[in-house]
Order: C-alpha cells, then structure tokens, then sequence
C-alpha cells in the first residue's frame, strides 16, 4: 500500500472544516485591523534563506534545482517570502503595509510529536511603520487573532535592548554562551557559569532583568538607555488597551535577528511544545535588494492553534438526503436541486439500491430523508421523515422546505 | 535584488481576495451537493505517480529526497494523492464519499503564457458511485461550481465506449495513432493517415461519431455496445436537469486513464488555453493498494478561472482611517477598537507625523477618517470625515459608528 510521506498529514473533512474555520476567524481578525492576505509561491530560491540564517539552514530545508540550475528551497517559514515579494512588487506602495498569510511551510527534519514536516503558519507582517505605535500594534494583532481563534494563551512582551544594554562590555563568545543558556531556559548553567567567569555583579542584574515585570524595575537595573521611551510608550499602549500580558526582558530568541520588540505566546494546553506565537521587530527588505525598511510581525503556529482547541467537533448542519424509486430519478434530481437552492447540504442517492438500503444510508449521513416514490411524483409532494425522531409525513414540497427549515421533529 | 523563482507568481492583496472570494463560492456549490473538503501532503512519494502514468512523469515533476532516501515528488494534480489518502484513511467510511479539494500542484517545465509551475486545481473525487446517476451528479456538479465562480463555458460531455468500439479492430500502434491525432484535433492529418491505410469505412465511421451529438447519432454508427443503456441514462439525467452541453464523443484525452464517462469545458475569453475543466470515470485505488472502486471526478483550472473571470475588482469596503494628535493617541486606540468591533476595516496611523500628512495618506486608503485631537479627547467627541465628499463634522462616538454604517455622506 502506498502511504503518505512521513511527518506529513492527511485530513479528512471534519478536521478541514474546523481547520478552514479557524483559519476564516483568524483572517477575519487580522481584516478588522487592515492587515489583507499575500500569496507567495511555496518555493523560493535557497539564497532567499541562506542570505539571513546562513549556509547550515540548507540541511534543514528541502531543496532541488529548476530548469535553470538555480537551487530552489520549499519555504521553511514565511516571513522572508513575503519581504522578498514586498522588495520586488510593493516598494512604491504607500506605507506601512499590513499584511497577512497563511502560508505551509516545511523542513526537512525527522518527525517528532507534534512537529510535521508541512506545517502551516499564519503570520503578519507590518511594513514601514518603525515606531512604538506599530510595535504595539502588532502585538494587539496578534493577541485578537488568538483570541478570535479561541486558544487561551499567556502572552510575554519584552525588547532586547536591556539585555543587550546589560551584556554590553563582554566578549561576542561569551554573549553568544550566556545567549544558549538563556534560550534553554537553563538558569542553574548560567549561573555556574557567570560565577567561573567570576561576574557577579552581572549575575545579579541578570537576575533582576529577567524578575523585571515593569518598565521602572527594567531601568532601574540597565540605567538609561536610548530605547527607554520606546520601550514605555509601547508599554503605555497596551496597557491602556487593556492587554493581558507579563512584560519579559529575559527573551533572547533570535537575538541576531529582530531589532528591538520582541514577543512570544504560549498555550496552556500543549505541554513542552507550547509555545503558539513568536514576533518582534525586524529588518530584512534590504538584505534582498530592497530599501532598509522598519517592519515587525509575527508566526502564528497555526497547527498548534488547533491542537490547543481541543477536540474536532462534528459539525451540527442540515443535511437532506433523497431517495427514490427507478422511475421518480428524475424527479428526485429536481427536487434535489430544489433543497440546494435553499440552502440545504443535500446528498441525492446515486446506487442501484432499494428504499430500505437507501434510508440506512441515510441514517448514517442525513437529518432528515425526503423520499420520491412513485406515488409521490404522481402527487407532486414528497415523503419527509426526520431520521432522529423517525417521524414522517407526505407533504407538498414547499411544506417540506418549510419544515427542514423549521427543524421540523 | 532576490526574485521570485521562474514560473512562479505573488498575489497582492486585491487579488488574492479575489481569488479567496472566488474559491468560497466554489467550496460552497460543491458543499450544497456534499462534497467536502479534503487535503493532502503537497509532496508525495514519486511511486505514487509513475505507478499510474510511468517514469516518464518524473521528468514534468519536482522531485527530491527525504531523510529515509525516499524519492518525493510534489503534486503535479491532486487526484492521485486524494485516492491516496482513501487508501489509507477512508475504506471504511460509508460510501460514496463526496470530496473536494482546492491543491496547489506544481510541473517542471519551461514557463509559457498562461502556464505557472505552480498553480492551483479546484477538484472534486466522487468515490464508490459507478452508475449513471454517480456519472452526472460529477457532471452537474462541475456545472454549478463553475457558474458559481461566474464562468461563462462550453460544457462538452463524452463516453470512451463508442470511440473504443469503433477502433475495436485496429492494431494497438494504429489506434495510438489515430488517438494522437485525435488529442491534437488535427482532422487533416486523421484523414490522409486513414486513406493511406485504406480504411474508408473507419473514417467515415469516425467522420459520424465526431460529427454526432445525440445518444441515436451515435449508436446508429457503432451499432448495439453493452454501454448503450449507462450512457443514455446519464445523458437523460442531464437533460432533464436542464443543463447546457453538447455531447462530444471525440473526447480521447486520457483514454488510457479514463474508463467510461469524460468531460470537459472551455472558457470563451481564453484563447489557446482555454480548457477549464477535465474529468470523467476512472479506477485508481487499487493501484495503491486499495479496492478497485469505481470514481469519477474533476479537476477545474483555478488560475484559468480566475483569469477568465477578468479584471481584479477594486474592492468595495468601509474603511475607516483613525488619525490623532500625539495626546490623544490612547484615546485614538481605543475608538480604533470601538469601529473594528462595529465591524469596521479600522486603520489607526502609525507614524509621527502631523494631522495633514495622516489625512493625505487616509485620502489613499480611507473613506472615513475619524479624527481624534486634543479637542475631541477631552469632549469625548470625533470629528469624522467622509474622504470623498470631503464633508466632516464633530459627533459623539455613537453618532460616528452610526454615519459609518449609513455610508454618511
């Protein structure tokens, strides 16, 4: 039997519907904010990746070559697509643009829990808008959109200027190990080390950075920094908008990459792979042959959102199913096509099969039968019958539009 | 400067809603018949399509390696993988399964006019309903998501079997022969190729079955064949549903896949490429593994769709521009709130700049902007401004969420 590649998936249409409404409500959100959805093609040309993340993110994409020899790269997230197609067709565009994807993304990794190798993420980009104003924005965004889908989550805000306010003086290789430790979380390591390379005083700023929860225990352990009032009007913004958020110095994931707000978001319900969004403030257009623009954004792990909502419900609609003798087929088609017309699912019986065996089919697909018989076409009406409650009736075939209508018992 | 790969396109955002709004309508005709969306992994194991169509597919294809050595290919059509995936996941499920799916797919070839390396394919797959009635419901079906979409198109319906008939008697290398020049509608060459074999009867059998457009025409050329009744009952369907078609029994694309029923349907405004829609009966799952049940279905041309439907409209919505002075700028967010909840596409600016230049950039974007100054804070007023009339005035909140919703003048 031929399978489905490994870490990837298939879904069937309950989950698709749930995964397509999700999806609606989530572009819907980021809509009401005047962020309006890209496309960018699923490959890109490797140099697009390799440009930013360097040569060591090849091994973790899939690659192959085109026509021309040129080495292509399924996208492996979605932010530099959509910077590369803002540097090649909307550079004239009246800034900032606010825009939204959802976009699968791959890599080429061996399958864990939880992690596939197609993947989806809905992301946002906000280009040309390098204030607090635009910071703040983004992550209100990003929270409706969450908060749209329905996932529960905690949000950490923070920047990196006050950790790099902190690190300043030291050495780019013992940053970089400080950095290791305080993206693993590992507190006990960063300790031991701090104190072999007998840094006390830094220790204990560290420490206080990453307890800080207000702008005035930040500075009060950076001193001023040029940033300070970026960083409290940005907070002022969400505050005043009443986000529920704990303000977080201590992220330093993709320290090298964003320029100053940074953000992350972790469901309550996902275990050790919980974190559900990650976003900051960026520079990219002019790596690719663009102007040096000011942008931040977002990914949204839009197959995380879904675990975190639970269970795939099954979907509460009307569905008719029709039924019929050999010689009402015809008028069961155009009654068909009269239950569509109103609005109704309706699933006309299409095997050589007799009343009894269409009617357990329908038991099992529809809620209510409308059945053609022979008397039936003679008649004009219809036979309706509710397949939970097994009542039925023969009724014109206005009344039984009415009654499935009317969820008729 | 980065370029998208060759063949490849980006979709701003007046397009891609175009495209989302035109894909809704498709997914909601074929929801109103029972087809549900279903979706596969964008790659697949390579086997999956030489099984079917041979090694010499790989070439039309992108292909690469997974960590396990296996050969992956990305989809270059989507029925295979969604036959695939019932193989795998739906044998069990109550038949016929009615599904859908909108896939992007991808072929390797030198981009032409009118033809990307990726692109996207609306599909349906009815699965376990091979009867007449199973035949035309896939017919009609197509027909209602097409004039859902707002195609205009000539709907060609076939059979195999009378062609199949007609050639019985050749040899295989004469019937591919004659198949070829069939599939090329080159009617000259038909001609002088039969004179040469000194087959007058076959081509004026063949001259009739080209020539014919009823179920009698067609039948009084090929004589009595065990199809007759399934075709004529299937075309009965149509007919009496109304539907617009010819009958076309010079359809011979994909004779070696298709096993009865074929159809296809050509947009009037496309020039060359203008085929929009193929389909027709076939077998597959049992070449994956599977049963060998009978299908039928389509794959509708997305990107043709969308271009024969014309120029992008300019979309016609309610934007609301909010612009404040930098006191007011709390105040400014949380009326931003108050129109996005009303429902309104809400666009708070973003940069330090003055009223003028944030209403000069509203007059771009906009067509109410709603002003919030110090004045207007303090009073707990707005001043909202119709961008095209240019008419404004100071109201309470309320009034300007009302005058938004009554497009106030």
């Amino acid at each position: 039997m031929i399978q489905r590649p490994r870490g990837t998936r298939d879904f069937l249409p309950d989950e698709m519907e749930f995964r397509r409404n999700t999806e609606m409500k989530m572009r819907k959100a980021a809509r009401q904010w005047g962020y309006r959805e890209v496309c960018t093609p699923t490959f890109e040309t490797q140099e697009l990746y390799t440009i930013r993340s360097g040569e060591g993110i090849i091994k973790e994409m899939y690659t192959f070559e085109d026509k021309g020899g040129r080495a292509l790269a399924l996208r492996p997230e979605g932010t530099a697509a959509v910077l590369r197609m803002y540097v090649n067709e909307a550079k004239v565009l009246a800034k900032p643009l606010r825009w939204c994807y959802l976009s699968d993304c791959y890599r080429y990794e061996r399958p864990q829990k939880g992690r596939y190798r197609q993947f989806w993420q809905f992301g946002a980009e906000l280009i040309g808008a390098d204030t607090p104003e635009g910071d703040a924005e983004a992550i209100l965004l990003a929270d409706d959109i969450l908060r749209a889908a329905g996932v529960t989550y905690d949000l950490h805000v923070g920047h990196l200027s006050p950790m790099r306010a902190i690190l300043r003086d030291l050495p780019e290789d013992r940053k970089r190990t400080i950095m290791a430790l305080l993206d693993k979380k590992n507190m006990e390591g960063l300790e031991e080390t701090l104190d072999s390379w007998h840094l006390e005083d830094l220790e204990s700023s560290l420490k206080g950075l990453l307890e800080a929860d207000t702008t005035d225990d930040v500075f009060a352990i950076t001193g001023p920094i040029p940033e300070q009032e970026r960083i409290e009007s940005m907070v002022n913004v969400l505050e005043n908008e009443g986000t529920v958020f704990r303000q977080n110095y201590g992220i330093v994931r993709g320290l090298d990459y964003y320029t100053g707000m940074v953000f992350e978001g972790f469901a309550e319900n996902l275990g050790a792979e919980n974190q559900i969004i990650g976003g900051g403030a960026y520079r990219l257009a002019h790596l690719f042959g663009g102007d040096d623009v000011g942008s931040c954004g977002f990914g949204i792990g839009f197959d995380r959102v879904m675990v975190s909502l639970g269970d795939v419900p099954v979907p509460d609609e009307t569905v008719v199913a029709v039924l019929y003798t050999p010689e009402a087929r015809e008028y069961a088609f155009s009654l068909s096509r009269k239950f569509r017309d109103t609005g109704f699912r309706t699933e006309i019986n299409l095997l050589s099969r007799g009343i009894g065996a269409q009617m357990k089919h329908a038991a099992k697909t529809a809620r209510y039968a409308v059945l053609a018989g022979d008397r039936e076409m003679q008649s004009g009406t219809v036979t309706l019958r509710n397949m939970k409650t097994g009542t039925q009736k023969e009724c014109s075939v206005a009344e039984a539009l009415h009654g499935v209508s009317q969820e008729w018992q």
